[in-house]
Protein backbone atom coordinates (compact mmCIF):
# COMPACT_ATOMS: atom_id res chain seq x y z
CA UNK A 1 0.00 0.00 0.00
CA UNK A 2 0.79 3.67 -0.52
CA UNK A 3 2.02 5.83 2.51
CA UNK A 4 -1.60 7.45 2.24
CA UNK A 5 -3.61 4.12 2.96
CA UNK A 6 -1.34 2.98 5.59
CA UNK A 7 -2.02 6.47 7.15
CA UNK A 8 -5.95 5.90 7.10
CA UNK A 9 -5.71 2.06 7.73
CA UNK A 10 -3.13 2.79 11.58
CA UNK A 11 -4.65 6.38 12.02
CA UNK A 12 -1.17 8.04 11.89
CA UNK A 13 -0.80 11.07 9.73
CA UNK A 14 1.76 10.95 6.98
CA UNK A 15 3.42 13.63 8.84
CA UNK A 16 4.19 11.56 11.76
CA UNK A 17 4.66 8.88 9.37
CA UNK A 18 7.44 10.10 7.52
CA UNK A 19 9.09 11.37 10.82
CA UNK A 20 9.60 7.93 12.47
CA UNK A 21 11.07 6.55 8.87
CA UNK A 22 13.32 9.56 9.15
CA UNK A 23 13.92 8.45 13.13
CA UNK A 24 14.10 4.62 12.02
CA UNK A 25 11.11 3.72 14.42
CA UNK A 26 9.93 2.44 11.43
CA UNK A 27 11.92 0.43 8.64
CA UNK A 28 11.87 1.92 5.07
CA UNK A 29 8.41 0.76 2.81
CA UNK A 30 9.80 -1.04 -0.99
CA UNK A 31 10.74 1.75 -2.89
CA UNK A 32 8.55 1.20 -6.02
CA UNK A 33 9.91 4.09 -7.85
CA UNK A 34 11.82 7.37 -6.86
CA UNK A 35 9.19 8.99 -4.90
CA UNK A 36 7.18 6.44 -4.04
CA UNK A 37 7.15 3.01 -1.62
CA UNK A 38 5.01 0.35 -1.04
CA UNK A 39 4.02 -0.81 3.05
CA UNK A 40 2.83 -3.81 4.05
CA UNK A 41 0.59 -5.23 7.09
CA UNK A 42 3.72 -5.56 9.28
CA UNK A 43 4.33 -1.37 8.63
CA UNK A 44 0.44 -0.85 10.14
CA UNK A 45 1.50 -3.12 12.71
CA UNK A 46 4.53 -1.36 14.01
CA UNK A 47 2.97 1.73 13.82
CA UNK A 48 0.33 0.60 16.43
CA UNK A 49 3.20 -0.57 18.64
CA UNK A 50 5.03 2.95 18.22
CA UNK A 51 2.34 5.09 18.96
CA UNK A 52 0.88 3.23 22.25
CA UNK A 53 4.59 2.98 23.25
CA UNK A 54 4.74 7.28 22.38
CA UNK A 55 1.20 7.77 23.55
CA UNK A 56 0.30 5.72 26.02
CA UNK A 57 3.26 4.53 27.59
CA UNK A 58 5.10 7.84 27.54
CA UNK A 59 8.61 7.06 25.65
CA UNK A 60 10.22 9.64 24.16
CA UNK A 61 11.74 8.51 20.70
CA UNK A 62 14.84 7.21 22.19
CA UNK A 63 13.33 5.26 24.49
CA UNK A 64 11.24 3.40 22.31
CA UNK A 65 13.99 3.20 19.76
CA UNK A 66 16.00 0.98 21.71
CA UNK A 67 12.72 -0.77 22.89
CA UNK A 68 11.96 -1.70 19.20
CA UNK A 69 15.90 -2.75 19.04
CA UNK A 70 15.13 -5.56 21.07
CA UNK A 71 12.20 -6.75 19.40
CA UNK A 72 13.99 -6.64 15.98
CA UNK A 73 17.45 -7.92 17.16
CA UNK A 74 17.55 -11.01 19.50
CA UNK A 75 21.12 -10.16 19.94
CA UNK A 76 20.14 -7.32 22.35
CA UNK A 77 19.33 -8.42 26.48
CA UNK A 78 15.88 -7.83 27.18
CA UNK A 79 16.31 -6.95 30.74
CA UNK A 80 18.65 -4.10 29.22
CA UNK A 81 16.36 -2.79 27.21
CA UNK A 82 13.27 -3.32 29.21
CA UNK A 83 15.72 -1.60 32.25
CA UNK A 84 15.72 1.69 29.22
CA UNK A 85 11.70 1.51 27.82
CA UNK A 86 10.90 3.66 30.64
CA UNK A 87 9.02 6.93 30.27
CA UNK A 88 11.91 8.12 32.77
CA UNK A 89 15.19 9.53 32.25
CA UNK A 90 17.72 6.77 32.94
CA UNK A 91 20.89 8.42 31.58
CA UNK A 92 23.68 8.33 33.94
CA UNK A 93 23.32 11.60 36.41
CA UNK A 94 25.53 14.10 36.49
CA UNK A 95 28.69 12.66 38.24
CA UNK A 96 28.09 15.17 41.34
CA UNK A 97 24.93 13.42 41.80
CA UNK A 98 26.15 10.15 41.81
CA UNK A 99 29.46 10.99 44.24
CA UNK A 100 27.20 11.96 46.88
CA UNK A 101 26.67 10.74 50.06
CA UNK A 102 22.43 10.52 49.49
CA UNK A 103 23.87 8.47 46.39
CA UNK A 104 26.17 5.63 48.24
CA UNK A 105 23.63 5.55 51.08
CA UNK A 106 20.75 4.98 48.41
CA UNK A 107 22.84 2.45 46.68
CA UNK A 108 23.83 0.54 50.26
CA UNK A 109 19.62 0.56 50.78
CA UNK A 110 18.80 -0.75 47.78
CA UNK A 111 21.54 -3.76 47.77
CA UNK A 112 20.71 -4.21 51.13
CA UNK A 113 17.08 -4.87 49.98
CA UNK A 114 18.05 -7.22 47.07
CA UNK A 115 19.77 -9.49 48.81
CA UNK A 116 17.28 -9.60 51.72
CA UNK A 117 14.61 -11.08 49.24
CA UNK A 118 16.88 -13.14 47.73
CA UNK A 119 16.66 -11.16 44.22
CA UNK A 120 19.46 -12.36 41.23
CA UNK A 121 19.71 -9.34 39.57
CA UNK A 122 22.91 -7.73 37.85
CA UNK A 123 24.40 -4.73 38.12
CA UNK A 124 24.30 -3.56 34.35
CA UNK A 125 20.50 -3.70 34.78
CA UNK A 126 19.53 0.14 34.09
CA UNK A 127 16.65 -0.56 36.40
CA UNK A 128 19.01 -0.53 39.09
CA UNK A 129 20.42 2.85 38.42
CA UNK A 130 17.21 3.79 38.00
CA UNK A 131 16.36 3.07 41.71
CA UNK A 132 18.99 4.35 42.87
CA UNK A 133 18.55 7.85 41.55
CA UNK A 134 15.16 7.68 42.89
CA UNK A 135 16.23 6.99 46.20
CA UNK A 136 19.06 9.18 46.85
CA UNK A 137 16.67 12.11 45.21
CA UNK A 138 13.81 11.06 47.61
CA UNK A 139 16.80 11.30 50.32
CA UNK A 140 18.44 14.60 49.27
CA UNK A 141 14.25 16.27 49.63
CA UNK A 142 14.77 15.31 53.34
CA UNK A 143 12.52 12.44 53.35
CA UNK A 144 12.71 8.82 53.53
CA UNK A 145 9.09 7.50 53.10
CA UNK A 146 10.19 5.82 49.59
CA UNK A 147 13.22 3.87 51.69
CA UNK A 148 10.50 2.53 53.88
CA UNK A 149 7.92 1.56 50.92
CA UNK A 150 10.78 -0.15 49.08
CA UNK A 151 10.92 -3.54 50.87
CA UNK A 152 6.77 -3.19 49.75
CA UNK A 153 7.33 -2.50 46.09
CA UNK A 154 9.87 -4.89 46.15
CA UNK A 155 7.30 -7.80 47.66
CA UNK A 156 4.22 -6.43 45.50
CA UNK A 157 6.27 -6.27 41.91
CA UNK A 158 7.95 -9.93 42.43
CA UNK A 159 4.37 -10.86 42.72
CA UNK A 160 3.32 -8.95 39.29
CA UNK A 161 6.67 -9.95 37.58
CA UNK A 162 6.44 -13.74 38.53
CA UNK A 163 2.81 -13.65 36.90
CA UNK A 164 4.33 -11.69 33.89
CA UNK A 165 6.93 -13.95 32.87
CA UNK A 166 4.66 -17.00 33.41
CA UNK A 167 2.32 -15.30 30.54
CA UNK A 168 5.58 -15.30 28.73
CA UNK A 169 7.17 -18.58 29.00
CA UNK A 170 3.63 -19.91 27.34
CA UNK A 171 4.00 -18.29 24.11
CA UNK A 172 5.94 -20.10 21.44
CA UNK A 173 6.60 -17.13 18.86
CA UNK A 174 9.58 -15.35 19.51
CA UNK A 175 8.71 -12.11 18.25
CA UNK A 176 5.35 -11.98 19.29
CA UNK A 177 6.90 -13.02 23.01
CA UNK A 178 9.08 -10.42 22.85
CA UNK A 179 6.74 -7.60 21.46
CA UNK A 180 4.32 -8.83 24.17
CA UNK A 181 7.00 -8.55 27.07
CA UNK A 182 8.11 -5.06 25.96
CA UNK A 183 4.47 -3.38 24.94
CA UNK A 184 3.61 -5.13 28.29
CA UNK A 185 6.09 -3.98 30.29
CA UNK A 186 5.86 -0.28 29.11
CA UNK A 187 2.20 0.15 29.40
CA UNK A 188 2.14 -2.02 32.22
CA UNK A 189 3.57 0.71 34.01
CA UNK A 190 1.12 3.52 32.55
CA UNK A 191 -1.79 1.05 34.04
CA UNK A 192 -0.02 0.49 37.62
CA UNK A 193 0.17 3.98 38.25
CA UNK A 194 -2.90 4.79 37.39
CA UNK A 195 -4.36 1.45 39.34
CA UNK A 196 -2.30 3.27 42.21
CA UNK A 197 -4.28 6.44 41.45
CA UNK A 198 -7.52 5.09 42.16
CA UNK A 199 -5.98 2.66 45.04
CA UNK A 200 -5.24 6.26 46.46
CA UNK A 201 -8.62 7.67 46.07
CA UNK A 202 -10.50 4.54 47.37
CA UNK A 203 -7.93 4.25 50.56
CA UNK A 204 -8.07 8.14 51.74
CA UNK A 205 -11.82 7.23 51.42
CA UNK A 206 -11.43 4.10 53.95
CA UNK A 207 -8.83 5.37 56.66
CA UNK A 208 -9.66 9.31 56.46
CA UNK A 209 -13.68 9.13 55.75
CA UNK A 210 -12.68 11.64 53.19
CA UNK A 211 -12.95 11.95 49.46
CA UNK A 212 -11.44 13.48 47.47
CA UNK A 213 -8.29 12.73 49.16
CA UNK A 214 -7.69 15.92 51.15
CA UNK A 215 -5.04 16.14 53.95
CA UNK A 216 -6.72 17.99 56.92
CA UNK A 217 -5.15 21.44 57.13
CA UNK B 1 20.09 35.24 47.82
CA UNK B 2 20.66 36.37 44.50
CA UNK B 3 20.01 34.66 41.16
CA UNK B 4 23.59 33.15 41.20
CA UNK B 5 23.61 31.98 44.73
CA UNK B 6 20.48 30.13 44.23
CA UNK B 7 22.04 28.30 41.02
CA UNK B 8 25.11 26.96 42.91
CA UNK B 9 22.58 26.23 46.07
CA UNK B 10 20.03 24.32 44.07
CA UNK B 11 22.88 23.00 41.39
CA UNK B 12 20.44 24.00 38.72
CA UNK B 13 21.79 26.58 36.12
CA UNK B 14 20.60 30.24 35.57
CA UNK B 15 19.08 29.56 32.36
CA UNK B 16 17.09 26.87 33.91
CA UNK B 17 15.88 28.92 36.90
CA UNK B 18 14.82 31.61 34.24
CA UNK B 19 12.88 28.97 32.02
CA UNK B 20 11.04 27.76 35.15
CA UNK B 21 10.32 31.51 36.65
CA UNK B 22 8.98 31.84 32.58
CA UNK B 23 6.96 28.92 32.79
CA UNK B 24 4.92 29.59 36.52
CA UNK B 25 7.14 26.82 38.15
CA UNK B 26 9.17 28.91 40.48
CA UNK B 27 7.67 31.87 42.05
CA UNK B 28 9.12 35.05 41.10
CA UNK B 29 11.82 36.55 43.67
CA UNK B 30 11.71 39.59 45.64
CA UNK B 31 12.49 42.27 43.01
CA UNK B 32 15.46 44.77 44.60
CA UNK B 33 16.35 46.52 41.89
CA UNK B 34 14.76 46.72 37.69
CA UNK B 35 17.13 43.89 37.03
CA UNK B 36 17.65 42.00 39.98
CA UNK B 37 15.72 39.89 42.47
CA UNK B 38 16.27 38.34 45.73
CA UNK B 39 15.18 34.36 46.31
CA UNK B 40 14.99 32.58 49.67
CA UNK B 41 15.42 29.55 51.18
CA UNK B 42 11.68 28.28 49.74
CA UNK B 43 13.14 28.40 46.54
CA UNK B 44 16.15 26.05 47.16
CA UNK B 45 13.40 23.79 47.81
CA UNK B 46 11.13 24.17 44.90
CA UNK B 47 13.79 23.77 42.65
CA UNK B 48 14.68 20.57 43.60
CA UNK B 49 11.11 19.64 44.12
CA UNK B 50 10.65 20.96 39.88
CA UNK B 51 14.01 18.97 39.51
CA UNK B 52 13.05 16.01 40.83
CA UNK B 53 9.41 16.29 39.25
CA UNK B 54 11.26 16.75 35.76
CA UNK B 55 14.18 14.22 36.13
CA UNK B 56 13.33 11.76 37.88
CA UNK B 57 9.59 11.35 37.60
CA UNK B 58 9.84 12.42 34.21
CA UNK B 59 6.80 14.91 34.02
CA UNK B 60 6.20 17.11 31.94
CA UNK B 61 6.43 20.78 32.35
CA UNK B 62 3.21 21.28 32.00
CA UNK B 63 2.07 18.28 34.55
CA UNK B 64 4.60 19.69 36.68
CA UNK B 65 2.92 22.86 37.13
CA UNK B 66 -0.21 20.98 37.97
CA UNK B 67 1.38 19.12 40.90
CA UNK B 68 2.87 22.50 41.97
CA UNK B 69 -0.64 23.69 42.14
CA UNK B 70 -2.12 21.77 44.36
CA UNK B 71 0.74 22.07 46.62
CA UNK B 72 -0.04 25.59 46.78
CA UNK B 73 -3.51 25.77 46.76
CA UNK B 74 -5.50 24.03 49.07
CA UNK B 75 -8.80 23.85 46.86
CA UNK B 76 -7.64 22.06 44.09
CA UNK B 77 -8.31 18.23 44.59
CA UNK B 78 -5.19 16.25 45.30
CA UNK B 79 -6.61 13.22 43.91
CA UNK B 80 -7.52 15.26 40.87
CA UNK B 81 -3.97 16.51 40.95
CA UNK B 82 -2.09 13.11 41.54
CA UNK B 83 -4.12 11.78 38.58
CA UNK B 84 -2.77 14.21 36.52
CA UNK B 85 0.72 14.20 37.93
CA UNK B 86 1.95 11.11 35.39
CA UNK B 87 4.45 10.86 33.40
CA UNK B 88 2.48 9.56 30.60
CA UNK B 89 -0.41 12.01 28.78
CA UNK B 90 -3.37 11.98 30.37
CA UNK B 91 -5.09 14.27 27.98
CA UNK B 92 -8.43 13.48 26.47
CA UNK B 93 -8.30 10.71 23.18
CA UNK B 94 -9.24 11.02 19.91
CA UNK B 95 -12.94 11.38 19.97
CA UNK B 96 -12.42 8.32 17.07
CA UNK B 97 -10.34 6.31 19.87
CA UNK B 98 -12.92 6.91 22.71
CA UNK B 99 -15.88 5.92 20.54
CA UNK B 100 -15.14 2.37 19.50
CA UNK B 101 -15.64 -0.88 20.73
CA UNK B 102 -12.00 -1.81 22.09
CA UNK B 103 -12.96 1.28 24.62
CA UNK B 104 -16.14 0.21 25.36
CA UNK B 105 -15.17 -3.14 26.05
CA UNK B 106 -12.44 -1.58 28.37
CA UNK B 107 -14.42 0.47 30.64
CA UNK B 108 -16.60 -1.96 31.06
CA UNK B 109 -13.45 -4.22 32.44
CA UNK B 110 -12.16 -1.35 34.72
CA UNK B 111 -16.16 -1.16 36.27
CA UNK B 112 -16.61 -4.73 36.72
CA UNK B 113 -12.55 -5.13 38.41
CA UNK B 114 -13.35 -1.58 40.59
CA UNK B 115 -16.49 -3.15 41.64
CA UNK B 116 -15.26 -6.38 42.35
CA UNK B 117 -12.79 -4.40 45.01
CA UNK B 118 -15.27 -2.91 46.35
CA UNK B 119 -13.13 0.27 45.30
CA UNK B 120 -14.81 3.97 46.10
CA UNK B 121 -13.53 6.12 43.02
CA UNK B 122 -14.90 8.77 40.80
CA UNK B 123 -14.76 8.20 37.28
CA UNK B 124 -13.74 12.41 37.32
CA UNK B 125 -10.41 10.81 38.88
CA UNK B 126 -7.89 11.64 35.73
CA UNK B 127 -6.40 7.89 36.53
CA UNK B 128 -9.59 6.68 35.42
CA UNK B 129 -9.18 7.75 31.86
CA UNK B 130 -5.63 6.65 31.70
CA UNK B 131 -6.83 2.91 32.67
CA UNK B 132 -9.28 2.83 30.07
CA UNK B 133 -6.80 4.04 27.59
CA UNK B 134 -4.10 1.46 28.20
CA UNK B 135 -6.32 -1.51 28.14
CA UNK B 136 -8.56 -0.51 25.12
CA UNK B 137 -4.58 0.23 23.66
CA UNK B 138 -3.68 -3.15 24.98
CA UNK B 139 -6.50 -4.74 23.25
CA UNK B 140 -6.34 -2.86 19.82
CA UNK B 141 -2.92 -4.48 19.43
CA UNK B 142 -4.47 -7.61 19.86
CA UNK B 143 -3.49 -8.93 23.25
CA UNK B 144 -5.41 -9.33 26.33
CA UNK B 145 -2.80 -10.09 28.81
CA UNK B 146 -3.09 -6.53 30.76
CA UNK B 147 -7.28 -7.30 31.19
CA UNK B 148 -6.29 -10.67 32.77
CA UNK B 149 -3.59 -9.00 35.30
CA UNK B 150 -5.73 -5.72 35.96
CA UNK B 151 -7.17 -7.62 39.22
CA UNK B 152 -3.49 -8.66 40.50
CA UNK B 153 -2.88 -5.06 40.05
CA UNK B 154 -5.44 -3.83 41.89
CA UNK B 155 -4.88 -6.44 44.50
CA UNK B 156 -1.29 -5.05 44.54
CA UNK B 157 -1.79 -1.33 44.16
CA UNK B 158 -4.27 -1.24 47.17
CA UNK B 159 -1.71 -2.95 49.59
CA UNK B 160 0.97 -0.28 48.22
CA UNK B 161 -1.55 2.90 48.34
CA UNK B 162 -3.36 1.75 52.25
CA UNK B 163 0.59 2.18 53.36
CA UNK B 164 1.15 5.19 51.74
CA UNK B 165 -1.96 6.71 52.66
CA UNK B 166 -1.64 5.97 56.44
CA UNK B 167 2.08 7.41 56.26
CA UNK B 168 0.51 10.77 54.97
CA UNK B 169 -1.97 10.74 57.83
CA UNK B 170 0.80 10.83 60.43
CA UNK B 171 1.70 14.11 59.43
CA UNK B 172 0.30 16.85 60.81
CA UNK B 173 1.87 19.98 58.66
CA UNK B 174 -0.07 20.33 55.61
CA UNK B 175 2.33 22.10 52.94
CA UNK B 176 4.54 19.45 54.00
CA UNK B 177 1.95 16.20 53.26
CA UNK B 178 1.18 17.38 50.13
CA UNK B 179 3.72 17.75 48.96
CA UNK B 180 4.79 14.49 50.57
CA UNK B 181 2.31 12.96 48.60
CA UNK B 182 2.71 14.22 45.22
CA UNK B 183 6.60 13.95 45.42
CA UNK B 184 5.89 10.57 46.94
CA UNK B 185 3.66 9.14 44.34
CA UNK B 186 5.45 10.62 41.33
CA UNK B 187 8.93 9.79 41.92
CA UNK B 188 6.89 6.30 43.28
CA UNK B 189 5.84 5.54 40.05
CA UNK B 190 9.35 5.89 38.86
CA UNK B 191 10.55 3.31 41.94
CA UNK B 192 8.21 0.63 41.62
CA UNK B 193 8.94 0.61 37.28
CA UNK B 194 12.55 0.28 38.09
CA UNK B 195 11.76 -2.69 40.89
CA UNK B 196 9.40 -4.50 38.70
CA UNK B 197 11.77 -4.34 35.95
CA UNK B 198 14.77 -5.85 38.66
CA UNK B 199 11.64 -7.87 39.74
CA UNK B 200 11.59 -9.39 36.41
CA UNK B 201 15.16 -9.69 35.53
CA UNK B 202 14.84 -12.24 39.15
CA UNK B 203 12.04 -13.82 38.02
CA UNK B 204 13.19 -14.58 34.48
CA UNK B 205 16.10 -16.72 35.75
CA UNK B 206 13.71 -18.50 38.54
CA UNK B 207 10.93 -19.56 36.20
CA UNK B 208 13.40 -19.63 32.89
CA UNK B 209 16.41 -21.13 34.35
CA UNK B 210 18.19 -18.22 32.28
CA UNK B 211 19.68 -14.45 32.59
CA UNK B 212 19.22 -12.27 30.80
CA UNK B 213 15.73 -12.66 30.53
CA UNK B 214 15.67 -13.73 26.71
CA UNK B 215 12.58 -15.50 25.49
CA UNK B 216 13.76 -18.46 23.46
CA UNK B 217 13.98 -18.30 19.86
Amino acid sequence: MRVGELSRRSGVSVASIKYYLREGLLPPGERTSPNQAAYGEAHVHRLRMVRALIDVGGLSVAATRAVLAAVDDPDVPLYVALGRASSTTTAPDDPADVADEAWAAAERTLAAAVDAHGWAVSAENPAWHTAVGVLATYARLGDDDLSAQLGLYMQVMEEVARREVAVVVDRSDRARTVEGVVVGTVLGDTLLAAVRRLAQQHCSLELLGETPIRPRG
